[in-house]
């Protein structure tokens, strides 16, 4: 693998793009510390040198091109293979205007560093053994994360949770490889060295196993994109309303930390840690049936793809009855969506008479969107909905869809090799379906690998990561 | 001035915001390495000291809330007075996610930081005597800067250009001001220890170099702001053109950077190093003649706020006869403004005869906009005049309002002394002005200083810094 590795030196803008106090350029490769000498000073524009100073050190100094000082910086220095990328590396932190930004880069390439692809960092540590493929994705990911159950999936992944799960898989695979090849030296002499039922019960529990992480791909998703949440409900029920208070509530919580303020995704929101993603049907055609109306327009698809539907209602305008109709017909079109039924407007209501009228209903809660009342208990129950259905974030859970490919794959290598055990076909026709399974799985931690997969999975990074 | 300084510890945000592959947390005061120590762990999640650590080194391990990991991290420590603020100071260097810097930053919060005001880190610097009021200053301008002038300045100034001038100018008061106070003391005694003409010969070379800095302070602005250049002429000469071409070359070259595109701020460019800002008179209202046209509309304010006005006209409309016209009008108009007039859309020309035509005029160039033809010269062209105009960078300029302010109330002090110097008037009058000088030019390094002062000059940096 080593030969994909670049005998050159990098450099890229480690921080966000744009004005801050400081930025951080970093630079990694054999000749990162000698381009940093020619151009670091003392604050006289005497040289500098980093090569004879020990790593995780910081020095402070002067960036000069020719003559000229482009800044007043701090180098910290990290030798080989004690660095993010195995390399030597130096991040560069000067103040954050982006000339600086800008003339620091050119001066580096000038003096032979190549301005790094997106996710350049993270594969020459993937490629010098710092970590695995899928804990290198799960960099992108944590960078990414932007709620409390994604972040710490991510974080699980980084470290290697993931990684352990599939490599015990593979262990247990190349056990059980070895006793079918050893058949497989003595098949002229039709020996059978490993016990059939055996082997069975391994197989069955190495899918089980496979299936689990499938199946937690359902959720993992849901963690990384948000969980789909469709607000229906009759013209006037407050639809748009609620929306906003949701989603404003939440904005005005992340605003509240200065520079923080994040480009919000419209409808997006992090509720206790989890990421909801509203569904607007709000502005979808109004009839004044909304049965009619999901049978008729896209709320039908939103509904169909949302975990959790809210069906609000206007407390003035409906009675149990007809909240009774309405909920019958809306069953027949959600599936396995959970179903959260929301009466709103209970601020010219009188609340008790209202729980008496809806007592027969499960599911059911009061708010005034308009007047901010029971906004928090409401927000409570989705994050409530949400546990209820799904996970333990302690155990692992599958995010990326390379992952999930990856193992449905294996799976159906292992059901063929569990047809030819069922079928007592010949060792060598086995070893061969053991052995697609085993390269699937080495496609997820990065044992078996392309440069095209490489490409696809670093050139979705950030540049400087 | 101590007792400004806050006993509590701040954090910030030290990067720009928004997502990058790595983001820096800033922490400062007393308690930095203790609230840090408390979160701070190996990869086994055990507890790393840092206190016990050398400054300036970099120590790996994960930041904890409770059980929960929140990121793997690199904290560089910098143990007081050795740290840009001259406290102890924290910079955590983590995954570039919103999210994360979030979480940190609440989690230091927690554990007794307090979130910084906007320069507060500055702040702390100048307060604790790491420089003066003029560097602090400066330092704000170097994040600001966006061209190599405007950075070179910056440089300078906070490198302490500026104050090494001011500290001469004051020394030199204080030398006069302590003949005359010797004076003072034996009043009753009508003894004249300074001889007045030496006296007034060391004003009269104070005044001079005050006056030299606040002129400088022409340049000085349009050096920050930008040097104002009108493009005016007839209907039709190409002028949305030319400003297209001129601002989109330079975007482009910009972009060719990855991570580094900035806001542009429509009209702004930077050429050869120098920043100029065009004022678009090409939507102005268009009459079929260019005096009537400036007569009556923003042409003709656009026209006096500028440094450089460039008179377009299209090569094939007219004469030199009429451009003799045209620009005998203009000069009633441009006052101190230098002139060049562009000959443009050459392209469809034969240039021998444009040169032969226009051959009795100074500072006229050839062109074509929409042919890219000749933009390079243009640009060189107004980098010249940009440069015969004025200045040395070299030498010092004065970029800052506050600053030029300080100097004119200074040298009216100095006026001041001087006429009670011809005037023969007693010593303790003269000692009065001349505190006042002192006085004023203390302010601009901070000798000199209130806490309103701070707050206005602290409160425009951004946070983090």
């Amino acid at each position: 693998m080593n030969n994909q590795l670049n005998n050159d030196t990098i450099v890229a803008l480690a921080t966000a793009p744009g004005t801050g106090a400081i930025a951080v350029l970093r630079l990694s490769g054999k000749d990162a510390i000698s381009i940093v000498e020619k151009v670091f000073t003392n604050k006289s524009q005497e040289r500098k040198t980093l090569q004879d100073k020990p790593g995780n050190t910081i020095h402070f100094g002067l960036i000069n091109d020719d003559e000229t000082i482009i800044d007043e910086v701090l180098v910290s220095l990290f030798k080989a293979p004690h660095s993010y990328t195995g390399e030597d590396v130096l991040e560069i932190s000067c103040h954050g205007s982006q000339f600086i930004q800008q003339q620091l880069l050119s001066l580096f390439v000038r003096n032979g560093a190549r301005l790094a692809n997106p996710g350049e960092f993270t594969l020459r540590a993937f490629l010098n053994g710092k970590f695995d493929l899928s804990q290198a994705e799960a960099v992108a990911d944590l960078i990414a994360s932007n709620s409390t159950v994604s972040h710490q999936v991510a974080m699980s992944q980084m470290r290697g949770g993931f990684s352990g799960k599939i490599k015990i898989l593979r262990e247990n695979l190349v056990d059980f490889a070895s006793l079918i090849e050893l058949e497989l030296d003595f098949s002229e002499e039709d020996v059978e060295f490993a016990d059939r039922t055996e082997l069975k019960n391994l197989v069955i529990s190495i899918q089980r196993i496979i299936e689990r992480l499938v199946e937690s791909f359902e959720v993992g998703n849901v963690i990384k994109n948000g969980i789909p949440v469709a607000i229906v409900g009759k013209p006037n029920a407050g639809k748009s309303t609620l929306l906003n208070v949701l989603i404003n509530e939440d904005k005005a919580i992340v605003s509240d930390i200065p520079g923080t303020t994040r480009d919000t995704i419209e409808n997006e929101m992090s509720i206790g840690g989890v990421l909801f993603r509203f569904i607007d049907t709000a502005g979808i055609r109004d009839t004044s049936d909304v049965i009619e109306q999901i049978g008729v327009n896209k709320a039908l698809q939103a509904m169909q793809k949302s975990a959790i539907i809210i069906y609000l209602f206007d407390a003035h305008q409906l009675s149990s009855r007809d909240i009774d109709v309405e909920i019958n017909k809306l069953k027949e079109h959600i599936g396995n969506s959970q179903l959260l039924i929301v009466c709103n407007k209970i601020d010219t209501e009188n609340l008790v008479e209202l729980q008496k009228e809806f007592a027969g209903f499960e599911n059911l809660i009061y708010i005034s969107a308009k007047e901010h009342l029971y906004i928090e208990d409401l927000k409570t129950k989705l994050v409530a909905m949400f546990d209820s259905r799904t996970i333990n974030v302690t155990e692992t859970v599958v995010t990326n869809v390379r992952h999930v490919d990856a193992l449905r794959k294996a799976n159906s290598s292992l059901y063929k090799v569990m047809e030819g055990l069922n079928k007592n076909i010949q060792s060598d026709f086995l070893a061969i379906d053991i052995r697609y399974a085993l390269e699937a799985l080495g496609t997820i931690t990065g044992q078996v690998t392309s440069d095209e997969l490489l490409g696809n999975i670093f050139g979705r990074f950030c540049i400087g990561k």
